[in-house]
């Protein structure tokens, strides 16, 4: 039977209760946690979001109906209670902010009764991710849960106080909107009205927020939905949220640094961390060529070194040969881990194999003074003597080489970099680092389509030093973009714009859109260009991925309220699914599964 | 040619340059308004978001190409200068926020040049609305748009401020999810990865946010896109943005206690006016009776005057056969409106048979003495007499009339109450009256699915006083739903929630809705509401029309940064639009778009 509340007011949350309320009659109102009877008293932890506080009955206080509808409690009720703050009777608990006091209950009502819960609610228990998912509402009642999303609240609210306090409007672009051309499939919603005709979910609302520039619009920001149809993996959602910004009249460094000021002021406010600014900056080739990755995790040093000049000449054709083909030779020295066994060298050996590496070429200087290197037979001791010095390697390391063209190399040693921190425990979660990542090469390489695609995206702003290369080496022009990067997780990035019409034409014509694609693409924007555009930039953070990582969980899922599974599915709601041909029909579609052969 | 802003940085906005920076430097930029040439010297009026200001140029000090330059200036082209504050050397342009001031230019750079556009940047032209929203981009540069764009952030921004400072968490819910039961017709997103099946874009995160309360949150709000397939009316867009929250352990008094507050701290902060507290309140039924509307419009008196008694065995049978027939004879007095024409009374009288009269009684008490009453001749003067005495009718005032249905006289008498205030001038914009409307009737009966249908939706809870009627009399109970009312406009409504089992039951029941259909149209709710649940209550503005009213508009197109046309397409975008045959293909869809009869 559920009571009503009705005449009752809450007075407080549980741990809003403290010491200084002894003596006080308080109204509290929230989930049973757990009963203990002990003897002639019934103790029961009641739980909000705030979190617990210890209430206990006794019939002599609360009567014999109140005693019985006590004893009746099982966890997941929802009660209002009314009763005397006391100072703890039994030992005081310091896991609980309410530790030292109790409530002795004078009178409670039973607002809603709870069947078994399929798990109990509680932080610590490990739950199949299926079932937490199919529960949600359950899963979303534990305390590292709500902890997040209260995060998430709080993130949230400062960012959008701190960016309004420095001039930026929030302002709304649609959901309805044309497809973007980020590249993502885009998801499409059919209209009614115009049959046969979609609009498409955005990507991101690139092409608006330039537009509100265009409009004088000067500083913007939005927390906005954004939704791509991708195959998801592990960190990836169908729609995710970014804090989106874009400002007129700036350069880079405008842009770099109110963003470094909004990471202090909401790192400091929630987890009262310090992030000492300037923040480093770092260029995309420095980043490569010393952690292999354009998303470096500077948590440990472990540079890579380039022993290409050394080793050209070298006995060992693996690496004299790489070199001559156009390629280098360089490598990680990882402290502490001379001593692995063949076993776990031969997952090192498959991680390089899997990031394209064609072998792994290692040196353990093992403690006991003796060396294991599969290819010293091709070097004269001197060779391998002063490549280990080079390597600063002493007893007790591994070296590790890759031998291979640029990208290969990196993405090799930037891969093993991470997976020898994670062996050496070098990756703390309470340890924040951060770094600007500058200077991206404007454009990228693609074999798979013959032809240039842009690194960012095709309004890019090339660097003004770089601008008389863009037709005879496009490939070494460096953009104006940059990207900041939180232990090895890229948690946002942007660009200054291409604000001229001289040098978007010469961009399209890199990328090889022509002036009709370009038109049919972005006409509305390219348009609104014709009529005076400021010089501007912007820049995006994915905010699951920053909530992720400044609670220390693993996934975004947790940090998202709703999340959906792998296949994109949701298994609390059972989208997506099944609709009435009367609702195809007005949409004029009819659904063709092709048989499977 | 653009020139490049390389090594300026802007130093003020243009209005925040003021008398106080007389002989200082300042760098500013943005879009050349109007230029004049004037002897030797060349004014030009400098636009940001943040208004205008005097530039001037003088070949002495800017030099032959700066000069130049200045000249070819035109409307929209974006510039950079740099230059000395100066005491205004002509009349003081009282106009302008810097109308004491202007800027004696030392140098000047081209950012961009601009065509002339369609039609010129100024808030006082009229444009039509399908080239201002072809142009968007333009329009949005208006200073009226700007202001009512920069006011619509502030609204949201404080409203954030305030929810989260009365411990409201902002939580985000899914966008692509299943079909609510809002009664609206949804848009559908077909998903590649399960083929012919749907999500559904949100008609609002109802469901989301009730099962958040059964998740302990608490408080919860958000700004969230909402999303409606229906066929638009003047007032309405696909997609609008509500103001969401919910909160638990509260009652009806609760939530108005704080959504009245907010209203109060956002008036005071965007429009220096003062919301006296407590806002006023009025059941549903004394809106119907008294103003003939659940929204009456309070910037006026005006009420609505039961004379049935009066004319119950009048000669006139119009009169006194509705009320035979189980009906009612309500009147208006408009003072002032007695001499209106006999074109204005035929007028006054299609608007009362739009709404569902069958004609239209009226009394007009010229200003001359005489009277005019079409059906005076079936009444005795007498009753004549009484009839005008008992609507307080005096020389110059019109005394309308509808004899019919509680619900047609309630629809006649709205409307025309409404048209008279025009027509005498009432509506004030400035003039900003709340009012809470509340006890609303539970259900509605439907004439077309010849059943109940629920007034809010069929989570709200009966009033406790009225439960033992809704077997006997469904139609009399009343809910705990309130509407907020402001000058005539539903700005938002709400209600306390249905939060046990058995009344929730019973509401199904009462709406004809079997346990299947429940199960299937809300059964993730409903297993939610198995584990424990709190009392728990919401509410929801409308934040497009909130903005509106605001900013003095009469279309929410006017408070949207990119709105749709009627026809639900974007006329810059072009959206919706037609998409691949490899994107339907990968959603397993084809178009039949039936042949015209």
């Amino acid at each position: 039977m559920a009571e009503s509340m009705k005449g009752l007011k809450r007075s407080h949350r549980c741990t809003e209760v403290s010491s200084e309320n002894i003596g006080e009659t308080v109204t509290l109102m929230g989930w049973v946690q757990k009963r203990r009877n002990l003897g002639s008293l019934i103790f029961v932890d009641l739980r909000d979001r705030s979190g617990l506080i210890q209430l206990y009955f006794e019939e002599e206080t609360i009567g014999e109906e109140g005693f019985k509808k006590a004893g009746s409690l099982r966890a997941e009720f929802v009660i209002a209670v009314t009763g005397t703050v006391e100072k703890r009777s039994g030992a005081v608990n310091e896991n609980l902010a309410t530790g030292d006091i109790e409530v002795k209950v004078e009178s409670i009502r039973i607002l809603s009764e709870s069947e078994t819960p399929p798990f109990p609610i509680d932080a610590d228990i490990t739950v199949k991710d299926e079932l937490r998912l199919k529960y949600r509402f359950l899963d979303l009642r534990r305390p590292n849960i709500q902890k997040n999303l209260m995060m998430r609240s709080k993130v949230a609210t400062l960012t959008r106080q701190f960016l309004a306090n420095e001039g930026f409007l929030e302002i709304e672009t649609p959901m309805l909107t044309r497809s973007t051309p980020e590249g993502a499939r885009d998801y499409l919603v059919p209209s009614r009205v115009h049959p046969g005709s979609f609009y498409a979910l955005p990507q991101s609302p690139q092409l608006f927020k330039q537009l509100l520039m265009c409009s004088g619009y000067d500083r913007y920001f939005q927390l906005a939905r954004c939704f791509r149809d991708e195959d998801l993996r592990a960190d990836r959602q169908p729609e995710f949220t970014q804090v989106d910004m874009e400002l007129s009249f700036v350069d880079v460094d405008d842009v770099i640094d109110v963003n470094e000021r909004l990471l202090a002021y909401l790192f400091k406010l929630c987890l009262n961390v310090e992030v000492t600014l300037p923040i480093q900056r770092m260029t995309w080739q420095d980043a490569m060529d010393y952690y292999g990755s354009d998303k470096p995790d500077l948590r440990f040093d472990m540079k890579i070194q380039d022993v290409s000049k050394l080793v050209k000449d070298c006995g060992f054709g693996v690496f004299s040969g790489a070199i001559k083909d156009g390629g280098m030779v360089r490598g990680l020295c990882a402290k502490g881990l001379g001593d692995v066994s063949s076993k776990k060298m031969k997952h090192i050996e498959k991680t390089a194999k899997d990031y394209g590496a064609k072998g792994l070429a290692y040196i353990q200087l093992k403690s006991d003074g003796t060396v294991k290197c599969p290819f010293s037979k091709f070097m004269s001791e001197e060779e391998l003597q002063s490549l280990i010095q080079a390597m600063g390697g002493e007893t007790g390391d591994l070296l590790v080489f890759a031998a291979d063209k640029f990208k290969v190399v990196c993405d090799v040693l930037g891969a093993l970099r991470l997976k020898f921190a994670e062996e050496l425990n070098l990756l703390d979660k309470s340890d924040y680092r951060f770094v600007w990542i500058t200077e991206f090469p404007l454009l990228e390489w693609s074999e798979e389509e013959n032809r240039y695609t842009a690194m960012h995206h095709p309004f890019t702003m090339p660097m003004e030093e770089d601008l008389d290369m863009i037709d005879t080496e496009p490939g070494k022009v460096r953009a104006k973009a940059y990207d900041i990067v939180l232990n090895g997780t890229e948690i946002g990035g942007g660009s200054v714009r291409i604000h001229q019409n001289d040098i978007q034409e010469k961009m399209f014509e890199c990328l090889g859109i022509s002036k009709e694609q370009a038109q049919e693409k972005f006409g509305f924007l390219l348009e609104a260009f014709k009529y005076g555009v400021p010089p501007h930039a912007g820049l995006a953070y994915g905010l699951d991925r920053l909530v992720m990582l400044m609670t220390k969980e693993d996934s975004i899922r947790d940090v998202i309220a709703f999340p959906k599974v792998k296949d994109a599915s949701c298994l609390l709601t059972d989208a997506p699914n099944t609709v009435d041909d009367k609702q195809l029909e007005e949409l004029c579609l009819e659904i063709e599964i092709p048989e499977k052969e």
